[in-house]
């Protein structure tokens, strides 16, 4: 297929979303190898059913995320692969709308969101969030739509995904 | 394993290196739903046998990296996961040999270096690099100590790798 343009609606990267069989044990590592502070939170989110060791290595935003139930998200992809790994990349966008008729535009499908149900923009706790069908280089692409603070109260009860 | 410290040593992401099957059409992806120029060049390595796509994307180095012989460092580690992914992040360490020692201290180890043979701490392109053996969340960990410009004159052989 042709390239035929980048998308101009995407800002940078929000965060690394890793899958891990054990997210304190992988945490160990980081802090042991890497520069993250040994006693970073690892927090349950009860409706994604994940475990997630959430810092910041190298300006950007690593999740090192643990499914709770066998056949979860992250449980899953590991079965699959055999393997930990990165699971997505979520990018920041200006506009969310505006970057999957983008993506759209240029071949994108969507897939759906495991801890919602839904496919396309739809709210979680930080922002409107969306996922694409289309891995990159074998990662999967979640666009999010940070919000402004006006809607952060709004969304204030999409807590815990 | 209990966990003792973090790594002072660690000064950020150098880059990132994803295994994928065809640099160009894994490029494509990137250009088609991400914001990355559709001509970034795509650069063969004779010495370690990658054909490479290089970017930045959201302020940090992607390497979108295909073997060009069977069984080559990222074709190997597609077939033994069965897809494309991170192979490896890169971090930028201030002292390579301290960082090493440090990392040896939590009880990492040293893994090979596919393109030169070499254990530890040795010249690349850029700057001294390494690898542990000691996998953070399913992503190898390499370090690397940036050449200051008068290093970077003395090693101008090590282009190519």
């Amino acid at each position: 297929m042709s390239v035929k343009s980048d998308n101009p609606n995407v800002k940078g990267i929000k965060h690394m979303a890793f899958a891990v069989r054990d997210a304190k044990a992988a945490l160990d590592a980081y802090a042991r190898f890497l520069h993250v502070p040994a006693d970073t939170a690892i927090v349950d989110y009860p409706k994604s059913k994940n475990r997630v060791a959430l810092f910041n290595l190298g300006g950007i935003e690593y999740q090192l995320s643990q499914s709770l139930e066998e056949g979860g998200r992250f449980d899953a992809w590991i079965k699959e692969r055999g393997g930990e790994g990165l699971h997505h990349i979520c990018y920041e966008v200006e506009n969310i709308d505006k970057a999957l008729e983008h993506a759209k535009s240029q071949g994108a499908d969507l897939r759906i969101c495991k801890a919602c149900g839904v496919y396309g923009s739809h709210p979680h706790p930080e922002g409107y969030v969306a996922f694409l069908d289309n891995d990159a280089g074998g990662i999967e692409i979640e666009f999010m739509q940070v919000y402004t603070p006006e809607e952060l109260e709004k969304y204030n009860a999409y807590k815990g995904i």
